[in-house]
């Protein structure tokens, strides 16, 4: 194997890989980052057997030939390295690399060792413009639950029908819905459940990048394609809950608020929790809320936020985390609420359309 | 006690005095910032019985009063509040704060039990700007023993003497040694050890800090005095070991470097450092440093960097971490560096003078 490419473009597909290397994996080969310098292009692998991702560089290749060597020391190499060409040149056990005033070899495995990553036998394709995609998940991924105990609410749901495509979240707490519209449409409608880690990984790559995502579904796999840059994982098996039931279709209270003060209130508010809980009352009237929280031990604190509300009059408890969680979520300056009582869901949304946060109430 | 004051004004008290209390003290009351509302001006105090810090703040005093409250909770509730005037009252064991759209209580504990924080007689005063003696302290404090094994070495040395005044840290791997010229002339030398944590709290303080910085040693304790802050301390007892004694006089090897590309190359070599190990060789001679590391089951890096060597070619080993350290802490774009052979300490110091930093090399 010998080859050659600009630092901007190694670095480019490093940072792609180099993260699911090592991580969470005991086989020593899963840490490692495999080279493939094939038909004219380098291809950079990476793998924990749940996540691979695959990153195409443009480069010159001299000689063709596979290796593998420890993902985070070659990213940081890189990484360092002036912006100008690299020579990469693969001997005995060694990938030799030069540039210049530099020499350097680094420890590598054979590529034989390192785990196949699977295809992805296409049921559904379907496109969105990479950048919504990025945004509407940073909107969903922090509801997901982040443990194992459910395995169905552990990833998000992506569901496509039509010419809409919407991912979900939820712990079961709190509930984050945002729909994109597909530029192609669907002929039958379709939905997994994607790992958490696996769309965590995926925003990540997404920063910056430009385009289309293609996101293929097989019966247990999912691959998403944009740049060059492939990322193929499991599903998770199991039925994503009938969310659908529990967001109410009439409300008792509509607020139209403004998301700075309230933030601020609460943070306030919060201050004043009782230890171990995260209680906040928000009591709705006429032209204001009122946000408080007391404790015995600490005092207590009220803040009267104007803010339009239209309907019945309504206290509710809420884990104040959520909330914040909720307005931080939602674009722009205002945000609107529906309420249905006390002992109800509230559901926050944006001015505009397309998504929707829906926070369970605490019963006292 | 009934007071007001601005938000901005509070906040600027609290936010000196607040990370003082609660900090390494088990007595409840340590995590509680004293009010004094008193003479027309109210002060705030805390201490955790080795600092004790005093903050004026400007208002109006209805009525005197002292009172203490939990200082973490009190300033990040008054942080949240709209910069607009703060009406303060003591109501039984409650401050009562009112605002716009505001009503709060915070519980709090009678200022009969707060520790007297300690004047300091003076047996020698000096100023400083203010500004350069925090530019100073963070150019020394890095250096400073974090372990207490011996005590001597994990404070700061205070040493004024004529016109100048120096700080020096050392963890006895390496030593950083800064003078400052004093506005007036000491009559007598003298010199204290500081604790490290003073010195750090200090520097967080003068965080934008105008005018004079004033310092008075007693036998036992120190006192900084600068904007509307008071910070006492005590002092380490023991003798600062003899440093002068282990700066090299005459230099065989003097070098001339930029310090960006040696820093990145040193990045880049320390990648291939043995694991646990944080050796890496420089080599110097004519016109280049050759910088380098390696570990079998990771590889090898050689480096190249140019720079002006004069003198006899070296071969050193250094803990690359200081060396880094001593390099982000010397000012401008260039740095000066003078050996004694591979065994004898390298000097690192600034283009300017004023400035020192020494690390002691590893025998292989």
């Amino acid at each position: 194997m010998k080859l050659s490419c600009t630092q901007e473009n190694l670095t480019a597909g490093l940072e792609a890989v180099a993260p699911v290397a090592g991580r969470g994996g005991s086989l020593p080969i899963l840490q490692n980052i495999l080279l493939e310098a094939q038909a004219g292009s380098l291809r950079l692998k990476a793998t924990n057997l749940e996540i691979g991702v695959t990153a195409e560089v443009r480069g010159k290749i001299e000689q063709e030939g596979t290796f593998t060597v420890n993902g985070r020391l070659f990213a940081e190499y890189v990484r360092l390295l002036p912006a100008d060409k690299v020579d990469m040149e693969l001997s005995g056990d060694h990938l030799e690399i030069r540039g210049a005033g530099q020499q350097t070899k680094i420890h590598g495995l054979s590529a034989e060792e390192f785990p196949v990553i699977p295809e992805v036998a296409g049921r559904a394709t379907f496109k969105i413009d990479a950048h919504l995609a990025r945004a509407a998940l940073s909107q969903v991924l922090f509801s997901v639950a982040t443990t194992d105990t459910r395995p169905e609410i552990s990833g998000a749901l992506v569901k496509a029908s039509g010419q809409s495509l919407t991912f979900v979240g939820t712990d079961s707490y709190r509930l984050a819905e945002r729909s994109l519209e597909l530029k192609t449409e669907i002929t039958a409608p379709v939905q997994a459940i994607v790992p958490l880690r696996t769309m965590q990984e995926l925003t990540r790559m997404l920063s910056g990048a430009e385009g289309e995502l293609e996101i293929t579904l097989s019966d247990n796999q999912v691959l998403f394609s944009f740049s060059d840059i492939e990322l193929v994982s499991r599903l998770i098996v199991g039925n994503f809950p009938d969310y659908t039931q529990i967001i109410p279709q009439n409300s008792k209270t509509t607020v139209t608020l403004d998301k700075e003060p309230l933030v601020r209130a609460i943070k306030s508010a919060s201050l004043f929790c009782r230890s171990g809980l995260n209680h906040v009352t928000f009591q709705f009237s006429q032209d204001r809320i009122l946000v408080s929280a007391s404790a015995s031990n600490l005092g207590e604190n009220i803040i009267e936020v104007p803010a339009k509300v239209e309907g019945a009059d309504t206290d509710i408890v809420f884990d104040y985390r959520f909330v914040l969680d909720g307005l931080s979520a939602i674009d722009g300056s205002e945000a609107g609420l529906k309420l249905s009582g006390g002992t109800s869901p509230g559901v926050f949304t944006p001015i505009e359309d397309g998504y929707l946060y829906l926070v369970m109430p605490i019963r006292q």
